[in-house]
Parts: C-alpha cells; structure tokens; sequence
C-alpha cells in the first residue's frame, strides 16, 4: 500500500519508539511528566512563545484557545474553507458560543481591508469580533504556505482593534519550510498558535498549543475541562520530542510532493494545482469520473489518497513515502487511468 | 420630528388602544388568554400554517424556531446579511450550538443551487445542515422583496435533503404587498415562518411563529425556556389582533417610500437604491460626510433616519408617516445639502 | 369560578385598563418609550437598587440575572426548590452553562454556615462558585415569609467569598408585607433582585429586574438575546405601574388565606401547613384520594387549586378573591368531602 | 518519596513500555490502528458490552456518554459527591447543558425509592430527568465497593422510567475484586460504563467507554467534538492492553490499605475509615493541625498523600506501593505524630 491519504498516517520510527519505551514519567496532571515538561518548554521555544501545552489533538488545541480568547457570544474571523470551520463538528458554537463569520479570501488569509470590514464592535444587537483564526499551511485551499507578512498583515489588522489572533499551524513546520523562513517569524504576529507533532513531523499523538503564560495557565484547565489531560502522557510525549528534530525532512516531502503533482498532471483527465508543501490537489473532472471511482481505481492499485470535494482529490506526502512510492504510485495511475 | 428609524416606532392607534382597554383576558401561560388563542388561530391562518405561537419579540421568534427545527452542533444556511445572523447577538450559536454558514447571495436568497453546493451531509468530522433561514423582506439588502418562486427553489433544494426551512418573514406582508401576491405564496414553501405586529402593522408589542402543530408545541415550551411566557397577554394580543386588520396600508407605507427615494435621489451625493417595499438606502458618501454627521444634520431639522453601514443611511417609511410627512422630510434634506 | 391556582391569573383592573388606553409610548428597544422608563425608575427606587429593566416575565429575570452575574462553567447555589432549579427548564445551565449545587434547607434559605460549606473555590478540578440564588417569599415551600436577617446572612457569606446574590422576589412584596418591613430590609443585602408585578400586585404582564448601573446595561444587552426586548411596551407598562400601586393590597390576601387555610384544616383529610403569605398548601393523603382526584371534585365544584407534588396540593388567594369568595370555596370543599 | 496520593502516579512497567515499543500502529481517526482496536474490542467483552472506546481521560468518557446519553436541558441524577459532579469543572452543564440533581445519599448511590422521587417527567416548566450517573468504587466517600445489588435497583429504578444509566468505573475493577464477583455483575444493569486504564491498572495514559454499538458510534463523533481522537494510539493503547491483565493484582493494593488504615488508626489524632479497596480517609481534626500542615510533615519525610476537604486527607495504595513500602509510610508517620 502506498498510503497518500494523510500526513497523519506516518508511524513512528525507530528513535521515536526507544523514546516510548525510556521516556522519563510522571502524572503529567500534577504537572510532574518531566517528559512533558520538557517537550512544552522546547515547543514554546519553537515556536517564540512564553509557554506550551500538550494536548491529544489538533482540534483540542484549536478549540481550546477559541474559548479562552474569547467571551461567548462574540464572533471568529476565519476563511470558510479553514480546518476550524469545516471540520471540527462545528465546535466554535458547540464548545464557546462564538458565531464564525465565514470569509471568502483569496489564499485562505483575510487581507487587513477584510479584517477592517468585517470586524463588528459590539452593541445591543451585535456580538463583536473576539478572534481572528488563521490557518497556515492552508489544507483545505491545497497545503498552501501563507506569507509571513501576509499573515502579519491580518494580524495587525485584528490586534488594531483589540481582537485577539489564532493560527491553526498544524503543518506551520511545512509553511516555514516552504517559505524556507523561520517559523518565528510566521508565530510572532500572533497571541496563539497550535502546531500537530502527528502530521508531517511524525509523531504517533499529539499537538501543541503555544502563547503566553497566562493564556496557557487558563488553556491548561480547558484542556481538563475537555478531558484532553493525560497521566504518564511522557510515553507519547517522548516520541514527540523526537518529532520535534524531524522539521528539516519536510522539504523532502514537499520535493516528492512536486514530482507527485507533475506525473499527474502528466496523465489525461487530471488537472492539478501546484503543490507548494507536501499537499496535491487534482480536479478530476477530466476523467469523467467521480472522486469515488477515481480512488476506487487506485486502491485496486494498492494506492491510497482521499476524496475532497465534489470533483477534487487530494494527496499528502510525508515521511514514511519514499521517492520510489512517489515513482510506484505514478505508474499505477498512468496503469489506470492509460 | 418626523421619524423615519424604522417602522418598529409606530405608535397604537385608537382601535389598538381599545383594544387595549376591552379585551378578554386569562392567564396565556395557561393556555386561557382567549384574545391571545384567537390571535394564534388567526396569524395561523393568515400564513397558511396548522398553528401559531405569540412571542414577545421577531428575535425571540427566529430563536426558538432555529433552536427547534435543528440539533445541537449543525449547521444553519443564511444569507450573510440576514437579521438573525447580524442582529441577534449571535444567538443561533448561543441559544441552540449552531454554525452559521453565511451565503453570500444576489437579493438574499441563496440559489438552489447555492443550498446544494453548501450543503453538508453530516460525518465524523461535520456538524450536517440542520436549517435553510430566509428572510423576506431583505432588510439588511434594502427592504427587497423576494418573489414566491425564489423563495420556492430554496427550499425545495433545503427539503430535498430534509432540511428544514424557516423563514424570517418580520416584514412578510409588505413582502406580499409589494409583489401583489397572497402571503401564503410566500409563506406555502417554508416550515416556519415568523412575521412581526409590531413593525409595520403597527402593533405595539409582539410576534407571531408559525408552523406545524408538532413545531409550535415544542415552540411553546422553548419559549418558557426563553422566559417569553406572558400572563393577561391579551392587552397586547388585542391590539395585535387590529394590526392584523392593517395589511392594506402596508401598500401607502411603499408609495411613500418611492416618493421619498426618488426626492433624496434629487440631492447631490445621495446615491439611493430604488425602493421594493417601505426601506430606503441612501449611499451618502457623495455628500463627503459621514453617516453619522448626515444624520446630525437631518436631526438638527427634525428628521430622524438611521446609520446602516459605513456609507449608507436607512429611511423607514410607516403608519405614523404620511405623505406630507414625506414632503417636509425632502425640504429639510434639500435644506440641509442644498 | 373561584381560581386559587395561582395569583398570575389576576386580570387587570379599571385603572389598569385605562393606563393601557392612555399610557404615552415609545419604542423601549431605543429607550424612548417614557412609561417604561418611569417604570424602571420607580421599580428600581422601590426595591433601593440604582436601575431596574421591565422583562416580559419572572423566568427571564431570573435567567438573565444568572446569566450576567457569572462566567461560564461556574457554580450556583440555591434552595433544591427554589423555582429557579425546579420551574425553569433547567435554564441555568441551558442558558449560562452553570452546575446548581442543590441545598437541602430549613425554609429554602441557607445558613451562613451552609453557604461556607457548599463555596467552592476555583481550581483545576472545581468550577467556582459563582452565585448564590435565593426566593423570598418561597414559593415551593408554602410561600415562605424570610426574614431579612436570615436573607442578608446568607447574603453576607456569599459576598464574604466575593460571590454575587440574586433574589428570585417573584413575590418579595408578599414577605415584605407579611413580616411589615421595608421590603429594602429584604433587597438591600442582595446585588440583584427580579419581582413580578403580574402576580398578586395584579399586572396583565411584566416583572422587573432590579440592581446596580452597570448590571442592568448588561442585563439589557442580554434581554435582546433573549429576545425580551419589546417596542412600544408602554401599553403594558402603564398598567404594570397601576400594580405597583397595589402593595397595600396584599395585607388581605394574607388574611383570606388564613381563612382559607383554617377552614380546610377543618376538613377531615387534610393536612394543612399555617400560611405565611398567599400561599396555602394542603396534604391530601388524609382523604384517602390523588391529588389529582382531589382537584377534580372540587374543579366539578368550581373551585381550582393547583396539584403540588405527589400529595398535596395548592391554594392561592389573590387580588380578585374576595372574602366571599374563601367563604364559598369552604363550602363546596366541605360539600365534597362531607 | 512514597507517593500515595493516587493510583493515577503509577508508572509503567516493563511489559507496558515493550508494548509501547513494539505495538502495531496505524491511523485510529481512520479506526486503523488494530492494537486499538484490539483493546477496545477486549475492554467491551471485559466488562460485557457490545462496544467501546478508548479516550484520553475518564473525565472525556463520562463527559461523552453524559452528552450522547441525552438531549439538552434535561436532568442528571447522581450523588453530590460524585467525581463527575465535584471534579469534572461543571462539565455536564457546559458541554451537554444538562442539570444536576445532586443527592444526598449513603454510599454514594441512590435508593431505588430516591430515584423515584427524584425523578422529574419532562413538562412546560421541568426540564424532564435524562439520566442517573452512578459511581463505583466511589472516589470521595473513601472508595466504597457499592455491591451488585445496589448498583441494580438504582439501575432498575431508572430504567423502568426510560431513564439510561451511565457508571463511572474509574475503579470498577477494584470493586468487583473487593466484593470478590465478576466485573460484569456490576456493569450488566447499566447502559455505558467508563473504566480507567491509568490508575489501578497502571497504564500510562486513557479509559474505556462501553456500551451498545449504537451507543459508541455516537460516542466516537462526540470524542472527535471534544478533541479525543488520537492518530497512532497503538503507542499507549499497547501498554494498555498489558493493564487490562493487572486486575488481580489489585488485591495486593485492598491488602496494603487495610494495613495502612489500621496504621494510621493507631496514631493518636487520626480517625480513620475502615477502607473498602485501596482509598484510605483519615480524619486529621483530632492532631490540632489542617490537612495542608499534616500533609506537609509529611512530605518533609517523602510521604505524598492529598488533601480532601476540610478535615480530611486521603492516602491511595497502587501498584507502585508494595508492603514495605506502607510499613515505612506508617514509621515516618509515627515518627512525625509521636
């Protein structure tokens, strides 16, 4: 099987499974994981925030920091193609309230002017802005790598106004990587940041939710609130640590990602987007087929990737698909689809 | 002053206010007000519904109906500018866990197509469309009128699916007036519908939700949950029963709102969109002022409008608000921006 | 019909019929309508708090007071019966997302030892105690007169502990008048009280919520998320501001139900707790019958009275029970159960 | 450091970290990590469901089954000391807005005649019980051992109302091997159970919900709302399936708390109660000092135990803690109370 489906699929490797069997642990509920401990302080570092959190997810982190920047009732900023939106079980209403004003931007990244029209003060009638909620890569838009300053632009938009500011950085190593900048400077225009150790970095559980201290202290008893704290958490926790060093793989991703995204296109009925991280979307609609049959077609080859909307299907390299899965996986399409 | 904010200042009439003064009354949350059941079984019929429920407000209205047409954590369809999502202190997501998905849409309505392309089937990772909610008139797009047959092939593309559609009808009657057709046109594709006494009808206090018997019994006890439960609320069902009596002049209200378009029209540096029902736009960024300082002026002249937006001012035209009204209003404009 | 189900069946008066005929109005959703501001402002002099808001019933100003005075997640304290955790749909925790912990007491109000006891700091684990709720006169336990000293000592261990108090007052006025004191002995100690002026004081429609500045403002900024907003609700209020007038009143619907309550204990089958206030419940068991039974050989009798609980049920005399009245009910009740 | 403060601090052991090292992994969001799924087909025939889940945390298990269990508003009947009602941050109002009936029972459990008087059927003003959550063994009144029988006609008692009933297992298996019968003697009268992995049982990290296949369906979307889906959670489900087989090393631990109480009893100023598994309370009122002060001369001789209420401390036996271990606690101890 050549699985294309995720970046969350990868299994760990070796170093991460010794880490398993000899992390150092502790009740990480009292905050006595050293294991833990240490991997929130070298996240925090990562990413130029004042303090981490491990949690069991992704979703978790980003709903976490939803609810602790906000007062209920107001209303989140975000791109109505972002992961927050469509698919975390609409958990911005559910867990905190918050009505999401869904905006149509062009890479996934409001510009300041959409900041500045969209933002509403509060009134009798009106709820008021709360958050700004960024996503960066952007999957659902094909794993794009926003700009710093783009970023940076929206950002300052919303902390002009007092409106505190989100990044939903689940592949942010892969936007860094891509931009080939320091994920500093993709971090430090905004109050929070959640990043995935499970996805590209390869870790088999677990995200990390950064920003300042107290942010931090009131995201630690939402995370209890949630049921997202863990006891001897070191076990994951030590896996992830070595996630942590495995940044500098993801251009061999993203490069895979490119020979991916060229072969298809190479092949009748495929119209792809350039891939600028380890994401390739292709429409399908040239082949006369449904997404459904497409992939039907490549799971009788032993190939995997997921459906993505009405006519699209996407792929995602990542650290366990060698240049040769990518080559493999090429020929059977061609096999396929000749 | 000639107020022309909005159609909710009316004031009561005489009728009204007898009504007021005569009316039998019993306690309503026993089901014993007989003013207040004859005003239910009479707003029911007017819409073409098996049953409706009297509420204190059109917001309460719209809240209870989308809080029970839905289950927790799905999603609501609505055009982005529509009351409940603008105006309703973000009350789908407070009162009933619901996300918004907002539509942009040409005159408010979604196509059908629109509702097809956004609708979500319900999964592991997505909340599922749980609600259609339109809005007829279109207060927010300038009082637009949206024809029975528009309002149609949304909600059958909504009920394909087995979505339900209410719709937020507060100004359904001038809807109706307007396009010279019988409201149940209107009303006859929807679920639910809620329309407003106390607008341009010109009762002083209350709504009506309308809808299957199931839906308003299960209405009825979200309104006790809402604390909309009223005692003698014949005093006010009373005059509600005269403002039912008052459609026919909902079409004077337009002919003023025409005359007074095509005045303001006549100023230089209003830009004014041609009125469908008894809402006037005026863009007044041609006049180099600020909503704000353009109201200050008319103000300082008696004449009462309302900001609604970053350029634009809303006239209201109403009962209490007669054509030469509408002449004095002109002359102090075309005093003001002479 | 002699009605002692409940003093809400109370049906407004001449004087109040006239004020609904006359009462100048405005649209109280702009804060013009001059009644209810005259309204406000004698509500919130009588029970000594800076502000009051007129709420279209008691359920709401209880529910919004919960609302504004805590954060999310905490807790409230409050008598097992109190008609807030029994009669409200469970909307603390529906509306505001509070845990009640539930108090088992001698006359509905905690002892300052009790409110010590059952105060739960913040931590990781525990929510906080966020409020504490009383009701006086208390409704389910037979119209309780508290005195203030007992209100303000609990009132004292709550604030103590910085945790706000509201007083769910339905019928304050009742104590007020049973123990003769000013009913701000009662009020004052408390940070919010909400009273209803269509029980015994003998509205058509209406209860206040009464407090401090900046308490209100954000009370009436959730009272349109509840959609209590009303427009012209003068119409009401004038009539609401008769009843405030009716305080003396209620002296007498003190002394029928101590008739009332002698006859029936004269009654074989009957159990009958001496009535502080308006309120007279009865335990049934004696006669052998339901209390459903019970209320419908008396309903064939012409009487009403409300079931309470698995064996007893309730009287409630009111503004339009006349001494005559108890004297006929007593008979029929004794031809019933002779 | 003789760390007695909960069995949550006990460490993996060889077995459990070779599991960590070597189990078989995949994407458990896609259901296809088989060591997962291989504990939660083992958890359900353990304690005789169709089917469970593994979650990060018992609090995310009792939260889920609470929150699929019902539908808002309703109410939860459980005793007032109940973890789910004392330690879960209120969760049962804020994430399933359900209200608490907290009962004062004797061990922990209501009588089959409470939950008949508890028990409120839904109408226009009660919210309507949805729920009975029973506890077993029970945390805060000192790890009772509830027999089968209890659990039973509480369960029954629901059931006949159409009321489900959910356990909170934490420490269900030490029950069933206090009382010396099959785990599933106690699990059979209830609809969904929760079970701790990370306490007794000594895995590093997550619980089990069971219950019926339609049931863990619905649970499993909840857990991905709540941010409890873990990608390759073979790495902790491994060392979890080696927990599963310590069950009856819990004896050990009932052993080693018998010796502890009769220890502690001896020393002048601790009131003990006789424990019924592996919780052990003392009184501490009778040594003149707070808990916080006992705790300390304790933890000055590297003995942990935990505070738990005003008086009392708490010491809890686990696998980590053999028999010299005790011996030693109660030597400094005495030492320290002499």
């Amino acid at each position: 099987m050549i699985d294309l489906r995720s970046d969350t699929v990868t299994t760990p490797d070796e170093a991460m499974r010794e880490a398993a069997a000899t992390a150092t642990v502790g009740d990480d509920v009292y905050g006595e994981d050293p294991t833990v401990n240490e991997l929130e302080a070298r996240a925090a570092e990562a990413v130029g925030k004042e303090a981490a959190l491990y949690v069991p997810s992704g979703t978790m982190g980003n709903q976490i920091a939803a609810r602790v920047h906000t007062d209920r009732g107001q209303e989140v900023l975000a791109d109505r193609k972002s992961h927050v939106v469509k698919y975390e079980l609409g958990g911005l209403a559910q867990h905190a309230d918050l009505q999401v004003r869904m905006l149509e931007t062009d890479r996934g990244v409001p510009t300041p002017e959409q900041v500045a029209d969209e933002y509403v003060p509060a009134d009798l009638h009106r709820p008021g802005t709360g958050l700004l909620c960024l996503e960066n890569t952007h999957n659902a838009r094909g794993g794009l790598a926003i700009a710093p300053e783009t970023v940076a632009a929206a950002a300052a938009a919303a902390r002009e106004r007092d409106v505190p500011v989100h990044l939903d950085g689940a592949r942010v190593f892969n936007a860094a990587t891509a931009l080939d900048v320091p994920v500093t400077e993709i971090t430090d225009p905004v109050d929070s940041v959640m990043f995935c150790l499970s996805k590209g970095l390869g870790a088999p559980v677990g995200s990390m939710l950064a920003g300042g201290d107290d942010f931090i202290e009131r995201a630690r008893r939402t995370r209890k609130l949630f049921g997202g704290g863990m006891r001897q958490a070191g076990i994951v926790a030590g896996p992830a640590l070595e996630a942590l060093e495995n940044v500098d793989g993801l251009e061999t991703d993203h490069e895979n990602a490119c020979l991916l995204a060229e072969g298809i296109a190479a092949v009748e009925g495929f119209d792809v987007q350039v891939p600028e991280t380890n994401i390739v979307l292709a429409d399908v609609s040239g082949t006369g087929l449904e997404p459904a049959a497409v992939l039907e077609l490549l799971r009788d080859r032993d190939v995997l990737a997921t459906p993505f909307g009405p006519t699209t299907i996407r792929f995602c390299t990542h650290r366990d698909i060698g240049r040769e899965d990518v080559d493999r996986a090429l020929e059977r399409l061609e096999e396929a689809f000749a």
